[in-house]
C-alpha cells in the first residue's frame, strides 16, 4: 500500500514516528457483515432465555417487538427502547458474567443465510489488512458503535485486537462487593452511543490523538465523523469506506440520502467497492 | 523481582501471558511528588494568565481563593469550586490549545521548595519500576485522579507512556468545526472524576481486564479501590502502596483515617518506604 509505504519510511516526507501510527476500524459492516448486526442476534438470544424464565416478557413492548422483529416499532419508538431492550438484558450482570454470555452465543449460534457461525462473517481483506498495518507498527482499534464488551469478547480472536483497543458504545458500571469480592457490575444507565460526533470524543478519551488512518463503511452515516476527525490530523492521514455493493456474496444497501459517499466524494477519501476490489469477502471461500 | 520473575516464567505456576501483563499507576504521589499537586500548579499559571486580561476574577470567589492559597475557603466550597476553577480555564479550549499551554508550563514553571522544573519531581525508582516491567512484557497504564489531557502532556517524556495508556479525570468534549477543520473542543461539563471507586470503572472502560499490578499511595484513600479491583483478579496479582514518610529527602503525611495503611494490613498490600526504601528519591541525586 503506497501510504503505509510512505509513513513508514524514514526518508520519506510523509514519515509518521511508530507512536503515531494509529489505526481506527468502525467494526459492524467494516470488518465483518451487518445483515443482521450480529450483536442484535446475541441481544434477541440473551431477551429468549428471559423470556422461558418470565413469558410475560413476549407481550411487553418492546421485547414483543424484538421477538417479531417489529423493524418498524423500534424504528419509531427509537433509542430509548433499544436501550430499554440492552438495559433489561445488561443491567446487574457482573462483567465475568456477560463475557461467558457472549462466548456461550458465538459456539452456538449461526448466522441465518450464510449458514456459518459467527465468527465466520469477517472479511477476509479487513483481516489481511489488520495483519499487513501491525507488521508496519500500527496500532490496530475499533472505534464502533456496538457494545464495548460485546466487541472485545470477539475482538482478540477475531481480529488480534486486545480489549484495550476496542472504543465502543457502553453502560455506566459500579464497583460493587458481592461475597468479599469487588466486581464491577452493569447498570441501566447509558454511558455512551460511540456513533456520529461521539466517535472523535471517544477516540481522544481512549487513544488521545487523532488516527492516521479511519475506516468505516456505508450504512448510516455513522462513520463520518471519525473519518472527519482523522483527516484534521496535521501531517499525512488516509480514509477508507467499504461501499456495500455485492449482492452476490455478500449484500448490496445503500444510505437514503448518500451521506457517507457523499462526504468520501467531497474529502477525496477512498471508497471500497466490494464487488470489484475485493477477490475474496469471507474466509470460508479460501478453502 | 520474586513477583515478575514469576509471572513471566512459562513453567511457572503462576505463568501469566503477555496480553494479560497490566500494570496501572496512579500518579501524584506514586509517579512523582504532590507537594504540591503540579497540576494546581498548572491551573495556578493559567488563572494568573486569564487575571491579566481580567482583573476582576481576583476579586471573585471560588478564584480569589485560588490566587490567595486559601486552602480552608477550596476544602470547605468543595468539588463543585474545583470543577468551576478548572472549567472556566479550561472550557471552549481546543485539543491542541491545551496541549502547547501544558508544553509552556512545564518549560517555565519551577517546583516552590526543590528549585528544580516540575519534569523533574518524578521518583527515579518509579521510573526503573516502569522501565523493568516493560522489559518484561508489561503494558504500564497511569490511572490518576489528574486531568487526562494534563497528564498526556507529560506522560511521554517522563515515563514513557504513550497518551492511550493514561485514564485520568476529563470534561466533556463536543466536535466543532472551526475554520473549516474539525476540532475537539473543551466544556465545561465534567465528564469524569478518576478518584476512588471510580478508578476500577474507568480501567475497565480504558483496558477491559483487571491490572496484573496496581500501584498507588498513602495520602487520601483514593487508591483502595484500584487495589482492590487489581486484587480480585482471577490468578496472580500484586498491589503496591507509597508511603510518604521522607520529610528530608521529600515530604512527610498521613491519612486522617489511616485507610490506606489498614486496607493495605488487611489485604496483605506491599506498603513501600520511601525512607527506608528507597536509595534514591529524585533523578537530580544521580547527577
Amino acid at each position: 500500500m503506497l501510504f503505509v509505504g510512505g509513513v513508514t519510511d524514514p526518508e520519506s516526507t510523509s514519515y509518521v514516528a511508530p507512536e503515531e501510527r494509529i489505526a481506527a476500524f468502525d467494526n459492524d459492516g467494516t470488518l465483518w457483515s451487518e445483515q443482521p448486526v450480529v450483536q442484535g442476534m446475541f441481544l434477541l438470544y440473551q431477551l429468549e432465555r428471559m423470556a422461558k424464565k418470565d413469558p410475560s416478557l413476549r407481550n411487553r413492548q418492546p421485547f414483543r417487538a424484538a421477538f417479531e422483529h417489529d423493524k418498524e416499532y423500534l424504528h419509531t419508538a427509537g433509542m430509548p427502547a433499544i436501550v430499554e431492550l440492552f438495559a433489561t438484558n445488561h443491567a446487574g450482570m457482573s462483567q465475568e458474567k456477560f463475557d461467558s454470555a457472549v462466548e456461550e452465543f458465538l459456539t452456538i449460534s449461526k448466522h441465518p443465510t450464510l449458514d456459518v457461525p459467527y465468527g465466520q462473517v469477517v472479511f477476509q481483506p479487513m483481516i489481511e489488512l489488520l495483519d499487513y498495518l501491525r507488521a508496519n507498527g500500527f496500532k490496530t482499534y475499533i472505534c464502533s458503535g456496538g457494545g464495548i464488551d460485546f466487541m472485545r469478547g470477539v475482538s482478540a480472536e477475531l481480529y488480534g485486537i486486545g480489549p484495550e483497543q476496542v472504543i465502543g458504545s457502553s453502560f455506566k458500571k459500579e464497583l460493587q462487593q458481592v461475597d468479599g469480592k469487588w466486581v464491577l457490575s452493569r447498570t441501566g444507565k447509558p454511558n455512551s452511543f460511540n456513533d456520529k460526533e461521539v466517535k472523535p470524543v471517544n477516540i481522544d478519551l481512549h487513544i488521545g490523538q487523532r488516527p492516521l488512518l479511519a475506516m468505516g463503511n456505508v450504512r448510516s452515516g455513522g462513520d463520518i465523523g471519525m473519518l472527519n476527525y482523522s483527516q484534521g490530523r496535521s501531517g499525512p492521514s488516509l480514509q477508507l469506506l467499504v461501499n456495500h455493493d455485492d449482492e452476490k456474496r455478500e449484500f448490496a444497501y445503500a444510505e437514503a440520502d448518500n451521506a457517507s459517499l457523499n462526504a468520501a466524494k467531497a474529502n477525496g477519501w477512498v471508497v471500497v467497492s466490494i464487488k470489484s476490489d475485493w477477490e475474496t469477502v469471507f474466509p470460508s471461500e479460501q478453502e
